[in-house]
């Protein structure tokens, strides 16, 4: 790898003693190193409310990858990244603690990328302490976590604190599914292969489906994920990236700006629901006791922490549409949910049948061409489709078959974590990864429309057991 | 299975002793009898120059069987199927020897059907007994072998002797590549399948390369090779019907006659090669000395029963057109040979890179998407389809991937042979896997005059050594 354009950089990470920041930022950082991407003079700087010198962060991160990296730790490249890692005692609340960080990255004029690894409402204050540094200005750039607001106007609200210090080309706001391989690759895969481009439009394609399924529950987080629920937590966010994604125009260059163009074009397009639709075309679920892996997991409303009154959802299904001339008529079914049967996600494309087939009699609506994209797990790509069934008696019966391509096919290694990409991304200073505010706005209206139909038409969780696919949508205009 | 269209019939093998008859019918009728399909009443006569008894003609069986099944022979079934063997010692140019025949013929009432195993100028005699005997009418029919001339005239004069004594619905000419299961599967693969049948046309496809490799040399065949040479053997039948197949339009009914009205018209627009252009568009071979398998194999012109001077073409390819609005500008490229590297059969549609990708640079013009359609060996399907190369690096460097579908995963039984299903769809009386003499016709008339351009230009063979893929035609203007 060519890491010519790597510069210096401090790699600044609010909340340094967090969960992210432990689970994901560190490891994530150390294989980087690990690929010699990291050069000499790059610093890591936790943090955080904690009296540490650089030794003791030190012995915190070692701990940190020894729990989170799914591999053991290689003493020869632990010995280089430890040197880079550097430690501040900073109460985010408190403007004078900045001046310590001041010292620390006035020493390297390396450029800054501060981390917000910390909830929304401590922004506002490490925006304003950068700023009383002086340490907020261009080429430094800062990178931001969901949920950017949990609606149009408190994303607003948001940036609008952002922006006061930090320019738009300065931030850098992360979607972690936009780093995912597979994710990555759907561009590559929808405008190199002629094969599926030449079918993507609603003449050939029938529907899509995007999933989402996740197996854990709330994670002790009950008191934050229940003022925000799926929809906001999930769908704003990842599905309507994978949607997006999915169904753009082409865009003229592989450039940030190129990219968002289309993607904001399509987003924009998205029909919104009417208030006498919704209860036909969404479906919101709350998980109850159930079997998972064989062990008895708990309601969501016996979950710790909980309000037994809760009517917030972890199950939602949206049947989407998009206005215009290319997607009219195909419905987007965009399914989501925690304490599902299996964690998995995956993009299905439905295909239209032949008019008028000689075959017609003997296909089977119930079958379809269709083209998967497993996301994960089992990276990969399958297409289902018929073959006359092998039998001496030549009567065309017809027999559903799999092409299989899976990613074990063509990687030696293991696929790259979503955040060593995107951390590198931003070093690179290359905003393609990422989501402009425009693209979180114009998704959080759409998904404040459907939240507030909810609301006005007063419409209830369903229940569905832990460890199934969700609630029972048989009798709706939904597959 | 349902087997109550088989009503009884003496399916009479004229050639009893022959290559043919031991190595592909009796093989196949014995699989037949063990799938349940023959009933008590049909019996298989042999016909041939010998003067055996039905029970030394039933050892003669045992022992073709037991060498050509590829399986142990099943006793309980032999015991049943040996019941059902006769033998009749006719010279086919003696119509006296045809009452011997009708005197076992007229034991029954079945339906007669005469498999014509032995060389075309027998054909004559053979009708000529068989109207002396007055078995020769409907309902009765015959099943003829290619090769069906060699040459437009020579192909009419047959079919003139066969059509003074049967009607062309009595007449069954096979072609055994239409009995093949992956052959078979086109059709159900073209017209089922949205994904295949949206982009099966000029401007997606690029070119379609068809593609019958032989590793056996002329095993001793070399007299009536030498006569005939790799076009006519192998082109002007299976090629064309596979080329025909693949290219013709969808017919309005899966039956015989629809079938095949689409497939001459496309054969009909088979565009002939300008003399001028012999030289670019085709190449002609001749296998030399080489190694296959290990072993060394001799050249053509050292094989037993060899001329020295011969130019006959063991190796031919050929760049056609099909002049409709379907397929104008995609070159086929008609490619067989023996002694090649390897026995295979496939047929390779090579689609046009996305005009404008915004991945242009990306793509590498030696990788197009392909489906590679395997007829044999290893029967399945292949795409060939571009991925990101899975990397930190977000460069969008593509990799070359492969969608995979084996037979193997659909079928728990041996694919059947294709004379099985050839011989019981005479007995079913279902033209739809026979070839019409329009068809055959059609296609003398195109291979003729390829062949015609050759003499006018003098055109001679190129040398290959055995156990490569054919002459170098680096030069030439083919794939």
């Amino acid at each position: 790898m060519n890491i010519k354009f790597i510069q210096s950089y401090d790699i600044v990470i609010f909340g340094a003693k967090g969960d992210l920041s432990c689970r994901k930022l560190i490891p994530a950082l150390y294989q980087l190193e690990k690929k010699k991407i990291l050069n000499q003079k790059i610093r890591i700087i936790g943090v955080g409310r904690a009296n540490w010198n650089n030794k003791e962060y030190a012995k915190k991160v070692f701990k940190a990858l020894n729990k989170f990296c799914n591999e053991p730790i290689d003493i020869k490249i632990w010995n280089i990244f430890k040197k880079k890692l550097h430690f501040c005692n900073v109460d985010v609340t408190n403007l004078k603690d900045f001046f310590l960080l001041k010292m620390i990255l006035s020493q390297l004029i390396n450029i800054k990328i501060y981390y917000f690894a910390m909830p929304p409402n401590t922004f506002n204050n490490i925006c304003k302490g950068l700023g009383s540094i002086n340490y907020n200005n261009k080429p430094h750039r800062i990178i931001v976590e969901k949920p950017i607001g949990t609606s149009l106007a408190s994303s607003k609200e948001t940036n609008q604190q952002l922006r006061k210090y930090f320019q738009e080309e300065q931030i850098f706001r992360i979607d972690h599914y936009l780093g995912k391989e597979t994710i990555l690759n759907l561009l590559a895969l929808r405008f190199t292969n002629p094969i599926f481009y030449n079918i993507w439009n609603n003449t050939t394609i029938e529907a899509i489906k995007i999933t989402v399924a996740e197996q854990v529950g709330i994670e002790g987080r009950w008191k934050y994920f229940n003022q925000i629920g799926q929809t906001r937590d999930m769908v704003q966010n990842h599905l309507l990236q994978i949607l997006s994604l999915i169904t753009m125009s082409q865009p003229k260059k592989l450039n940030a700006n190129c990219i968002r163009e289309k993607k904001i074009k399509v987003l924009k397009s998205l029909k919104k629901i009417k208030l006498k639709d919704i209860s036909k075309n969404t479906i919101r679920g709350q998980y109850t006791t159930g079997v998972i892996n064989g062990k008895l997991a708990t309601s969501y409303l016996n979950e710790k922490g909980s309000d037994k009154n809760s009517d917030i959802e972890t199950f939602v299904l949206i049947k989407a549409n998009i206005d215009n001339k290319m997607w009219k008529g195909v419905p987007f079914y965009l399914k989501t949910g925690k304490r599902l049967k299996s964690k998995k996600s995956e993009i299905v494309i439905y295909f239209k049948n032949i008019p008028n087939s000689v075959f017609k009699k003997n296909l089977n609506d119930n079958y379809k061409n269709k083209l998967i994209i497993r996301l994960e797990p089992n990276e990969g790509i399958e297409i289902q489709f018929f073959n006359k069934m092998p039998d001496i008696n030549s009567n065309y019966k017809l027999i559903n078959s799999k092409l299989n391509f899976n990613y074990t096919s063509i990687i030696k290694n293991k696929i790259s974590d979503a955040y060593e990409r995107l951390l590198l991304e931003s070093m690179k200073n290359d905003q393609s990864l990422f989501v402009s505010q425009e693209e979180i706005e114009t998704s959080w209206e759409w998904i404040d429309s459907i939240i507030n139909s909810w609301k006005l038409n007063n419409m209830k969780v369903q229940l569905y057991p832990s460890g199934t696919w969700g609630p029972d949508f048989s009798n709706k205009n939904i597959k």
